[in-house]
């Protein structure tokens, strides 16, 4: 089998950790299997290497910061091929660049737009095991591109998918997908599989077991990822296509975003176009608005709310004031918080829905605003009770069982 | 004028000595210069990365430490442009490769072999600092390649060399070159100029200052050099052609080498071919032979007598002890020294070497070696008559006044 492995920070976060991959990667070498092992900079390197940057301004140029940032995981690529070598396997490591991997323009947050993989299909056939620098890339010119937080994930699974890899597996110190988030409610249980609709969903909770783009980029190009912990054995939770078997689970599990201010307008002038320019004004301040909700009020009249992180209500008010026409009033709530139930199976089964809102009620937990997707199901409430809700939830679903 | 600058690990030392090395580089700029400024990694950080290395490895691969090693510069550099941008300079950071530097396969130790310079002359044109990191290139396969230690200069020289840019200023925490080490003669004086040829006699003083690739380089090239320190507003010293001016001095400065030991070999059979056979063993074994002293004793018996440095001489006694055969007795003397009086106008000048003989048998230091060459004589001395060899030295050739 061809498999890409992708281990990180936390993973390569001290020599002794570099050591530990360096054996996971010789065991998986010994069963046979072509590897392809993408790494991260050590845990804190980046952080450090953007202090720096910081130490001589708060807006350095994105051009730069990519030659600065893309050091870190040059670093761990040759550490873990000299470990490999001094094991007795073939190995070599590969920058971003030589390891092929084209991206647009963005600095610091590039998009991959193609991978040439003639170089790394060469060093396969000799026998090598190949270690690529994550997070990398350069544009048409030749400068060094970087694919944003996360970026390791991205590399890893645009490189599976390009090679037509068996797996993808993400190693990080987590060793799966949970229902819902472990220090919240402790009988969470780890997911065998999960579909991608669902893992993007649930992306909350997973944010430190995998970036969203690269679930999107698994999804379109095909890559069976594996979620796995670096630190111990378990099969880990794979998130690929649906299949009949994940229909039957009518529930995944249960999410919680805490990073949410609520803003409705009340009373809006209820003619065509009117909420594209709310929210066109919204998106020119480059403010990222989550939940959506428009309900009909009184005649000709309509009420809107929608949801933005709370990092960004400030900017948001602002917004909205300076639209100070067409509404009646306009309230805003930074202490609330996003409960998401998740599940593919929920589209072919009713009262998923109605349940949730009767445990709400009996937990005497006020909903403020509703949002449904096919496989999702999302209650904006008062933040105080965002864990209570979690728990309940989970124990509704029986999540724990 | 187009100025290279160049500026080592010490100058780039902390973030504040970054920010200092960021208002020399504007100033020059103020004054109407174009620059490209070479940089090393921050000073400690290449060992952090070689003991990393070695964690794993006590020979890592070579390819893989010139990913690992260059990750250094990048930062530097990135860093330098970041600081330049904020004071309000257009700035732009280039790697080895970006910046053209092409090297051949000799991974940790590359030659440069040739420098595309259209990317910099395109960045000056734009009105752009060129920051450009130092000690790397890439090899004809796009693999990254280091340039062995102290290779930031070579960068710099190679860089001035290919642009044809009217000076090298290389900084370091030293503010020139001088007559002797001023920790051994207080009274030592910086010199405003040298020639390549004493500047590459001088070597074991000016280790700390130049690399003595570097020196041969600018000599092919005609890079004129200026040493400079990067903590100071001096003038530096100015190492270039021999100028008519510069043969008026005779002596320019007494160098000492303590990693010395002797081999003496007695009643060696004098046919030819002898020394090839000897010094052929030695070459095998890769080890480096300083001074070679060969005179006839008996007839038919020659006495050979060469320097090593101590650190090989084990190896050395090895080596000879495999060619037991040819040669009556051989000796051996870790405990010995290189004293070196340097000066173009020596060849012009009769008496030099008498002098530093009677200064020697004046102060009863015992010579045990000499050799000579047009600019240059050498003495191998007792150890710890080193100190006192150079200070007589410097007094007689009235190098303190």
């Amino acid at each position: 089998m061809l498999i890409v492995q992708k281990y990180g920070g936390t993973s390569v976060g001290s020599l002794e950790r570099i050591e530990n991959v360096a054996k996971r990667v010789a065991k998986a070498k010994d069963e046979g299997n072509d590897l392809v092992v993408v790494v991260s900079a050590m845990s804190g390197e980046t952080n450090k290497l953007i202090e720096y940057a910081h130490h001589f301004s708060k807006t350095p140029s994105k051009r730069e910061m990519d030659i600065l940032l893309s050091s870190g995981e040059r670093v761990t690529a040759s550490l873990l091929a000299i470990a490999l070598q001094e094991m007795g396997y073939k190995a070599i490591a590969l920058t971003g660049r030589r390891a092929g991997i084209l991206t647009d323009d963005s600095h610091t947050y590039a998009r991959i737009e193609s991978i040439k993989t003639d170089v790394i299909k060469n060093e396969l056939k000799k026998g090598n095991i190949v270690i690529v620098a994550g997070f990398q890339g350069i544009n048409k010119d030749g400068d060094v591109t970087t694919l944003g937080r996360g970026g390791s994930d991205l590399s890893a699974v645009a490189l599976a998918g390009a090679l037509g890899a068996d797996a993808c597996e993400i190693y990080s110190d987590v060793d799966g997908v949970y229902t819902t988030d472990p220090r919240i409610e402790p009988r969470a249980k780890r997911l065998d599989k999960i579909s991608y609709d669902e893992m993007l969903e649930l992306s909350s909770l997973g944010a430190k077991v995998l970036q969203n783009r690269s679930v999107e980029l698994a999804k379109k190009m095909g890559v069976k990822i594996i979620a796995k912990s670096s630190f111990s054995d378990g099969a880990g939770t794979v998130i690929s296509k649906e299949d009949s078997s994940m229909e039957e689970v009518v529930v995944s599990g249960i999410a919680l975003d805490k990073n949410q201010a609520r803003v409705s307008l009340r009373d809006v002038v209820d003619r065509p176009g009117i909420a594209a320019e709310i929210f066109n004004i919204l998106a020119n301040e480059q403010i990222n608005v989550d939940m959506i909700i428009q309900n009909a009020s009184k005649e000709g009249m309509t009420n809107l709310g929608f949801t933005v992180p709370q990092s960004e209500i400030e900017r948001a008010k602002k917004a909205i004031e300076s639209f100070a026409h067409d509404y009646g009033s306009v309230d805003y709530d930074e202490d609330v918080c996003k409960v998401s139930i998740v599940g593919v199976g929920m589209k072919s089964h009713s009262g998923i829905a109605a349940k949730a809102f009767s445990v709400m009620a009996e937990n005497r937990i006020n909903i403020e605003m509703i949002s449904t997707s096919e496989i999702k199901i999302s209650m904006i409430i008062s933040e105080r009770f965002g864990e209570l809700a979690v728990r309940v939830l989970h124990e509704a679903y029986e999540l724990d069982k």
